[in-house]
């Protein structure tokens, strides 16, 4: 049977996985989740990842797998080729901490169910709901550009690697949000690389069957 | 001169870094870095750390590491015994998923970032705030538990591990919001046992040399 990767067309977290599930060649079946219509919480789905959030990879015994950075994780060690982060270990720290100024620092502040809150419980506009997005957008890429590296194709280098995977996914949110990138032209550069990458390509939500 | 920690002693992140440290016997010296004076964006602070947050790793060298998680994971390679995850591939994802449940899930959304930008530009009432920070808490915290093993001492077995140390942070931080734990007495019980260690007391924030 394979892998299935539970994933959503729009969530940038499922991007993630799929795009080193492409680069590192791993069959795999996408099984899609419908967050708008509610899927999530539905009873097949909720039995498989009770937390109600994609991605899920689910492998071959019916073990369930959560978390996107988890799973990358995992994915690396399984098939090390081609690798996502540097063999010596400060390089590596160093391409773990741009990831997560975006995984830790942008996203879960920004993620659908924080929003939600702030428009229901806190009764936001939708105005202030996009100020505080681009607040923490702004604040996040700033450190992410900081951490790179001057002059290289991707953030660390000449190849595709975990901080780039989680910055073209973030960028697809800040394009969807009108976030202004004219302050990261380097990242739009090293964004536009990786997205001519075939496997990214296949990644993007746009190229997805549940597009849509 | 060895390794410097820039912490600041209620910073839940800096206390996992602090108990890595200890817990793995490196020799380190604790430059406390006060939060409530605003150090964090004095000049030579800054510096140090564009980004104006502890935990800050700084090496004999100079070089600075960034993000809690990412400083542990080279604490870890640099050396590896006590191991922070377990060796098996599988069972190591399923350690992160649970670190990251609070690492990501629950830390950066409740991070006082936020709080007073809730507080600020949102203009909450700080019974609303409170709100706020426990239901990500509670969200959070029932992923995590969903997630460990059951009948063992700590999350994942007989040693401290990743997911422990997220864990006991987490909790300091429940603790100082009265948050009420009663719904996890299994993860009180493993907290109150990870803090009997010498290692992981003397990182908590009582027993730091700023506390106030």
């Amino acid at each position: 049977m394979g892998l299935k990767l539970y994933s959503y067309w729009r969530s940038t977290t499922s991007l993630r996985v799929r795009a080193v599930l492409n680069l590192k060649g791993f069959d795999y079946e996408i099984v899609p989740v419908n967050l708008l219509t509610g899927a999530q919480s539905g009873p097949a789905f909720s039995a498989i990842n009770p937390s109600q959030s994609v991605p899920v990879l689910v492998l071959e015994d019916g073990t369930a797998l959560t978390q996107s950075l988890a799973i990358i994780d995992y994915l690396d060690v399984l098939r090390p080729n081609p690798p996502l982060l540097h063999s010596d270990p400060l390089h590596r720290a160093q391409e773990r901490a741009a990831a997560y100024a975006i995984a830790m620092d942008i996203h879960p502040v920004n993620n659908l169910k924080v929003l939600n809150y702030l428009r229901g419980p806190m009764d936001q506009p939708e105005s202030e709901v996009i100020r505080y997005v681009h607040q923490w957008m702004h604040h996040g890429l700033e450190a992410f550009q900081r951490k790179i590296r001057p002059g290289t194709a991707f953030t660390f280098g000449e190849r595709i690697g975990l901080a780039d995977i989680c910055l073209v996914s973030q960028l697809v949110n800040a394009r969807r949000w009108a976030f202004d990138l004219t302050p990261f032209d380097r990242l739009c550069d090293i964004d536009a690389r990786a997205v001519s990458n075939p496997s990214i390509a296949a990644a993007m939500p746009e190229n997805l069957p549940d597009a849509a």
